[in-house]
């Protein structure tokens, strides 16, 4: 087998695209390896992604040709090997568990991710339970006044090391809309609820006041309007009346670590495809 | 065995009530089956639920001497027998999915009810799919100009049929701020969301809108305070973005039954505790 | 839109399949609104589910023209009315959970099926918590001597029902080898237990002794190898030391009841592909 | 506060040990802060956990006392303190996941755990992706000729360190009937299924070759039945066809290291307590 390529591609539907698509990898001696379609009946759009083999395919030849025929149909589209770990750049404050949750998937193999640096308002010392390790660790302290500074070493670190995906780790900061606009569609946040509900500051205090009978979190991406990007994967586990606010902290661990991978997984497999303020989760 | 009993009690937190109230029955001459206890550190407050035996006490001398006791401690306290089937009317619109499934549940004798009246703004007829069978139907149109008159009505048909619980089984309107404090505690409504998200109508389209990745019900007490009741349970299923809001619907539509019909046991078996704005649920 | 049609095939893997599938169809004009494939790298087999919209095309005529290509691959084929409800005959015994299940859904609209006829070896008013109406009743009892004879009943009344699907619904008989090969590949089991633990009687009352913590349902197709034939679906809830197998019981009456309603749908929407002892299923 | 304490027992059940147990903790001057009980109807048992704040009472004559009582009843009971770290010692081979997940929620301090040792038939270096930092390694490599010598190894080590729970975080190796006898009712293992499905080595290849559709690990304590013992905990997540045997290997890792992790957290709480093959859980 020759490297695995991914496509994605979205565009308004019409009759042909999927024969069309894989008429032309089949052309080009590609053999599909999975493939997924979505037709959203509301916007009208078309969207869709291939795994394949391109076997003796020239990949450049492949993007070249493909290039042509997408532009026709005014396609919005991206080609990329399937199996090279996305670079990433991974934000903490002081609570470390997605980090550390992230770091040992990347280490045993199971996260498809190469870590290009970590980011932290906080010093090294402050992520002592975390089995950093060689990983390049930035402390960048931020305050009111410092935040766009900072922000711009963000920016310079991330362009340095070729970042493709930005993971808010339970970064306990908001994003300036410079800052999101600028990581737009490859910024991902884990957010400590089940949104929409209990969107700000401390959602696990408003889940015990409120008096649920679950908690979750959310992970999505990163927008200007905060806590309503798009949202990527989602998970909840009941709690009970004898639960306190701390208990709900430390069940929430859990469950923002698993849905922050989750949600890492599915965007570096090329599994995510934005449509407006939602996304299309093509799993296996 | 005589017929099993179950007390309820709340009261301001102090060492020695588990030890008295447990010695309470022993000196009586009953016998514990089940107990539980929860103490709320934030309101300082003890809530205890105990099922037992009675063997060869009286009831009414228990009682009486009981009430004597939490008088004391000003107890709030309720000795009911267990196994008595609780009677129950239910209120339903043109959606019958929750009605079918209670009555099913009764019918098998899987939950110890007694429906002791239907009561729906639609006429029999529109509830077609369910077996209704011999339980009393009342129609009760309701408009905005007729709405105090009817819920009069169904306060009239609770009281002649002793009702002791009203379960809205997806009733689609809202109780008047008299009637929500008429049944006070003793009314539970279903909304088809995960509350506190998606308040209101349409629950199924506005998450579908906002692209969350699951969907979920919520069992509560009604309260004056629209969708804010006590909550006693709630449940989830994981969807994705192929889902209409015609497929949310339908997959809500389990979600719901099975979400109310928890949440009308754990009351009928006395095991939900109110706790201001929360509950406490004293599962087996 | 016309009909839409769904196309269900399996082959030896080989490149092109699905650039030759999808292009017939578009070289008929058809319109592709769902398409899913996987590759077992295992048995290398190719398995594909496409539901399209066929236009203007003759479905004769494409049937006729799809035949001949699958002819030359090798493939197993059906192509079928996407939305044509599925006849169905629902066996069920005392125990008529699933049954009432089955048969709110077909009311409501929500499961696409047809029920030509219920089969039971209990007489009608066995079953007397379920809102049968006018569906027809069959009653069959079952002995050891009169087994052969019965089934051969069974299969009269599916053939003169024109019956596609048998649905198992807790008919708590063993069906000799002939009636399971007889109707193999067409017939749905639920099975109380989270397979392949607990085969065999009362796995309620083992899932007890063992101690689990969890307990389950699987629906599979039926073989001549009892409870091990392919797994549709399979979900499962938890349990505690408190419940006694009565409470199993209970609980599990869920599971079944959803478990086997997936399953159904799953199959009569053309879903599930079986390959060797196991399954494809293809959800949206 | 004082310290609080954690008392469990189990005796035949009788009427009046509810009463007598809170009432002998009464008059001593302690405060219930939790208790739980159950009464087994089938081996006519009762069991029961109660936390407490001993007050001024003295922890010694307390224990004093009740052991007094506790022989005319013919009680099994313990008396801990409540907060105290049990001295857990950790055996792994070469998958490290619930060693890195164990280590890490004692880290942050979020199992009261104090890993007193860890016991490994791999070399320090083969757990390379874990943060093992001070915690004692032993590397004590095992063949079928030293399994006798090796395990005395491992008692020594446990005698040495004071162990109080022994945890096989996926220790592929089978512990004599003399060693699990020696670590009777405080061994925990978790096994990579959900029993008593797939018992026995590579369940996740079995699970695959038989088409489940869910996948679970189990969490129980070790006996001389392999795979027989009785079960803390369980837990399951859905699979699809699409899923290889590598793939279920992947998703089993968070199942397992939850799995273990929630049975140690309730073990070393004194929540769990044996009931013959079964046991009882008294989560809060």
């Amino acid at each position: 087998m020759s490297d695995p390529l991914v496509l994605t591609l979205s565009c308004a539907d019409r009759p042909g695209i999927t024969a069309n698509v894989t008429g032309f990898l089949f052309e080009h001696g590609c053999n599909i390896l999975e493939a997924r379609q979505f037709n959203d009946r509301e916007s009208d759009r078309f969207f869709m992604r291939i795994a394949f083999d391109p076997l003796e395919a020239d990949p450049d030849a492949l993007k070249r040709d493909f290039a042509a025929y997408a532009d026709r149909l005014g396609m919005d589209w991206k080609l990329a090997k399937r199996d090279r770990r996305r670079r990433v750049l991974i934000m903490v404050s002081r609570f470390d568990h997605c980090l550390a949750d992230l770091l040992y998937r990347w280490r045993i193999g199971e996260l498809p991710i190469e870590p290009v640096a970590i980011v932290s308002n906080h010093p090294r010392e402050a992520i002592s339970h975390t089995h950093i390790g060689e990983v390049p660790f930035h402390h960048l302290p931020v305050t009111h006044e410092t935040k766009l500074d900072q922000e711009a070493q963000v920016r310079a670190i991330a362009e340095e090391t070729d970042t493709e995906l930005v993971v808010l780790a339970r970064y306990m900061q908001i994003l300036s809309d410079e800052q999101a606009a600028h990581f737009a569609a490859r910024c991902i946040n884990i957010h400590h609820s089940f949104l929409p509900g209990f969107k700000g500051a401390k959602p696990y205090h408003q889940a015990h006041a409120r008096g649920v009978k679950m908690i979750g979190a959310t992970a999505h991406y990163v927008t200007t309007d905060l806590d309503e990007g798009p949202i990527i994967h989602q998970d909840v586990e009941p709690i009970s009346h004898a639960d306190s606010p701390e208990d709900l902290v430390r069940k929430g661990r859990d469950i923002e670590s698993r849905v922050l991978a989750e949600a890492v997984r599915m965007h570096v497999e090329e599994r995510v495809l934005i449509n407006g303020q939602r996304t299309i989760v093509f799993r296996s």
